[in-house]
C-alpha cells in the first residue's frame, strides 16, 4: 500500500501506527503540508479533498480520510470490534476526533511547529475548544480504561495521535490524569511506534 | 428511539431523514442550539461531547455524532453498501463532511440564521473553505450520479443536509451544476422529507 504522507502529521501517523501493529507494509511518499501547490496534480485523481493521508491500495484503488482508512484496514481485526453497537461507538469517537479535537489540538500544534503568527483571539479560541475536547475525553476515561469496549481499538489510535503531542501546541496534560494514564497504556501496546518513527 | 434534536440543525436532520426512509419511529426532544446551559445535565451521561444529535436506542444505550448514528442505523440496509471498499468510501465522505464541509457551510448558515456578528475576515475565511468543499463535491459528481457506488447512500444524506441549505449561509449554488442535479436526485428519493418536516 502506498501512502501520501507527512512525517509531522498526526492524521498520517494514525495510519502508520495501525499498519505497524497489523504488520502491513507501507510505502510512504512525503508531501509538504504548507506548500500544497503540487496537490491537485498528485492527489486530484485520488482524493477530491486533496488532503493527506491518501492511500492507494495494492489493487490501485484510492482511499482518503485517516479515520476511514483505519476503519477499512482494521476490518476483521482485533482493532475494530465486531459488535454493531461497539463499532458505532468507535465511529462516534472517530467523528468526535475530527470535529471537536483535531481542529483545535492539531492546529495549535501546527501553528507552533511552523511558527505561524495568529492573533491572541484566535489562540484563545483554539485553546478553549481544545480544553473542552480534552475534558470530554477525561470524563469518559474516568469510567473506562480504553475509549470503547474496555480494549484498545482504532478509536484509541485516532485520539492518541494528536493528544500525546498536545503539549507541543501549548496544552498542558497535568490537569488530565486519566488521559495521562491512558496515553501510557496506548504507548505500551504491542507493536507501538512513535510519531517520528 | 429518542433523539435530542434541533429543528434547525442539519446534523439532526440527517438522522430524521434516514429514519423517515427506514420507517423507524423517532421521538424528538428539542434542545436550544445557542443556550447550552442545560446540556451537561441532560446529555452528560449520554455523550461526553454534549452535542446533538444524541440518541438513546430502544434498549437504553446512547449513541452520538450524526454520522455514527446514521452508520449504525443503516447497517444491513440499502443505505449502506455491504462491500468493504464501498463502505470505506462512504466513511471517507462522512469524514469529509464533518471536517471540510460542515464547519464552513453549516456555521455560515448558523451565523445568518441567528444574526451572529462576525468580522469580515472570519466571513471571508468561512467562504473560502466552504467554496473549496463545494468544488470538491462538484469535481467528484462530474463522474458519478451519487457519491458512492452509483446509488443513494448515507454519504448522500450527510452531504445533502447542509449543502441544500448552503444558500442560507451565502453560498450560491449556480456555479455548481453537478451539485444542483444531485440535490434534485436526493430530494426525489422515496420517503424523502424536508429539513423543516
Amino acid at each position: 500500500m502506498l501512502m501520501y504522507d507527512s512525517a509531522v502529521s498526526g492524521n498520517c501517523y494514525k495510519v502508520r501506527l495501525l499498519c505497524a501493529q497489523l504488520g502491513t507494509p507501507l510505502e510512504r511518499r512525503e508531501l509538504d503540508v504548507l506548500d500544497r501547490s503540487s496537490r491537485p496534480e498528485l492527489l486530484g485523481p485520488l482524493n477530491p479533498a486533496l488532503r493527506i493521508p491518501t492511500v492507494v491500495l495494492d489493487d490501485g484503488r484510492p482511499l482518503a480520510e485517516s479515520n476511514a482508512i483505519m476503519t477499512y484496514l482494521a476490518e476483521g481485526t482485533r482493532y475494530l470490534p465486531e459488535d454493531r453497537y461497539e463499532r458505532a461507538q468507535v465511529l462516534q469517537w472517530l467523528f468526535f476526533e475530527q470535529y471537536s479535537h483535531e481542529p483545535y489540538i492539531a492546529v495549535a500544534r501546527m501553528w507552533a511547529h511552523f511558527g505561524i503568527e495568529v492573533s491572541d483571539e484566535q489562540r484563545a479560541a483554539k485553546r478553549a475548544r481544545g480544553e473542552q475536547a480534552l475534558a470530554a475525553i477525561e470524563r469518559h476515561l474516568a469510567e473506562c480504561s480504553f475509549l470503547v469496549g474496555g480494549r484498545y481499538t482504532i478509536a484509541d489510535i485516532a485520539l492518541y495521535a494528536y493528544t500525546h503531542v498536545a503539549p507541543e501546541g501549548g496544552f498542558a496534560l497535568d490537569p488530565y490524569p486519566q488521559i495521562r494514564d491512558w496515553l501510557a497504556c496506548v504507548a505500551a501496546q504491542p507493536g507501538h511506534i512513535p510519531i517520528d518513527a
